[in-house]
């Protein structure tokens, strides 16, 4: 029995509705508490990663973050290590660059740095997932898992790596960290290449084609205010906004089973006692 | 001879309007460039420290920054000093926690990197002041004066520090590290506790009563965005803002000779080659 069957996911279609990006900025935070779903993950090397708080109404993991990718607000790590930043002390501004530099033990420890100071803050962990794959060099893929399971929280696991555009190289060991993780995998859904002038018929589209299965639908809403107009790719972040408020929209996510990672974590406590 | 003499100073009004608390939002970083007075400071930690861009019009100090006294955004040392840090590993929240807490080689090593950190980013750093005036405790205030004179930056040193209201046993100390330091102080005038009701008639009256001297104005111009009204004392920044735009305070701002820390600097380096 998988995780999954027991959970009673079995032949239905299980929709994790998934903010990205939280912390990141008031108005990513704003669409949050606009929209009301309740699963998400923060940003902790953020400003305001800490603005979101933490009760019975969220579902809050952490968005393992090791790149600063645009050009404000800028994000350092917790720690100091040298390896995960560029000569002014920030991360790395691509993932490639964070794969050719970084120190596996200094990635573990920004890792779990960045888990302890959400945890430490109030929010009841839910789970990790990794902001723009950087976490996907396999090594450190590794030490996620590891970390993960120590403390025992699911990571977000792709069934479909190939649609991650990742080297060729990473594949087989990736596969073979996911197999041995002990948390089974489901299928990611990315909104962030969807055209941002039709997202509402996009989400209506894809949602209604999906067949039974356990789904992690990412997404990155976003207020399109003077700050969050900051982030270079607002305009995909209001698209999802827009999308999500939707009736329409609404309607067709109400079709699926709806799944939070806190869930997933007390089924994981229970299958890995 | 004193370097305001050197100057040109003597037997004027010489003002230097400066913009606190630059980076900590996209709203303090528009004010600044909607008012278009040179002179500020950032708070390098914020994640909008690299927005301000830098270039001939610009004259930015560092704001040196050891407290996180908002419940968001909330701030971290770019070093990893264990003394400057909460359980949560964000900035003491209260000055009188740095000032208990603070080891003073970590403490040194911090404002260290921030000025490394915002010269690095291209910004060419004029002058270095104390955010909050946590770096009042007489042992960090003779390293931050130590700092500046190997890096020849002028630093803010208050005239009227019994203005300050700092402990009894910080005032000895400091006028003997500022008698030292071979800085002439100047007279700080704070606008946050004039009344923002009417801040307007409260510039116009202070700024016209100000005998000739050296002075420096300082404020937090900030734009009411929903992102500045995070900041719980907005109303005070909006009317910064406010009365800066009005033209009645502009014609007494320009009835000052206008100092920019540029200037200052420059003068420091032929007074100490």
């Amino acid at each position: 029995m998988s995780l999954w069957e027991d959970m009673g996911c079995s032949g239905k279609r299980v929709l994790i509705l998934h903010h990205d990006d939280l912390g990141i900025t008031v108005a990513q935070n704003h669409a949050y508490r606009r929209l009301g779903f309740p699963t998400g993950s923060v940003m902790v090397p953020s400003g305001w990663a800490m603005a979101l708080g933490s009760d019975s109404t969220t579902d809050l993991g952490v968005h393992v973050t090791l790149t600063s990718e645009w050009a404000a607000p800028r994000l350092r790590p917790l720690t100091g290590g040298a390896s995960l930043v560029d000569a002014a002390g920030f991360f790395w501004s691509s993932v490639p660059e964070v794969w050719q530099h970084a120190d596996i033990e200094e990635a573990g420890r920004e890792i779990e740095a960045q888990i302890d100071s959400l945890a430490a803050w109030g929010v009841e962990v839910t789970h990790l997932d990794s902001h723009m794959g950087a976490g996907l060099r396999p090594d450190i893929a590794g030490r996620l898992v590891e970390i993960a399971r120590r403390r025992a929280l699911p990571v977000t696991m792709p069934e479909n790596i190939d649609d991650l555009a990742l080297p060729d190289v990473f594949r087989d060991p990736l596969l073979n960290i996911m197999r041995d993780a002990g948390m089974p995998r489901l299928t990611i859904v990315n909104t962030y290449d969807a055209p941002a002038a039709d997202r509402r018929t996009w989400y209506i589209d894809t949602l209604s084609q999906l067949r039974p299965g356990v789904y992690h639908l990412l997404h990155h809403a976003q207020v399109p205010t003077t700050e969050g107009r900051q982030l270079g790719d607002w305009e995909k972040r209001q698209a999802d906004l827009e999308a999500l408020s939707d009736p329409g929209v609404r309607r067709v996510l109400g079709e699926f089973l709806p799944l939070t990672y806190a869930e997933v974590r007390k089924a994981y406590r229970q299958y890995h006692p």
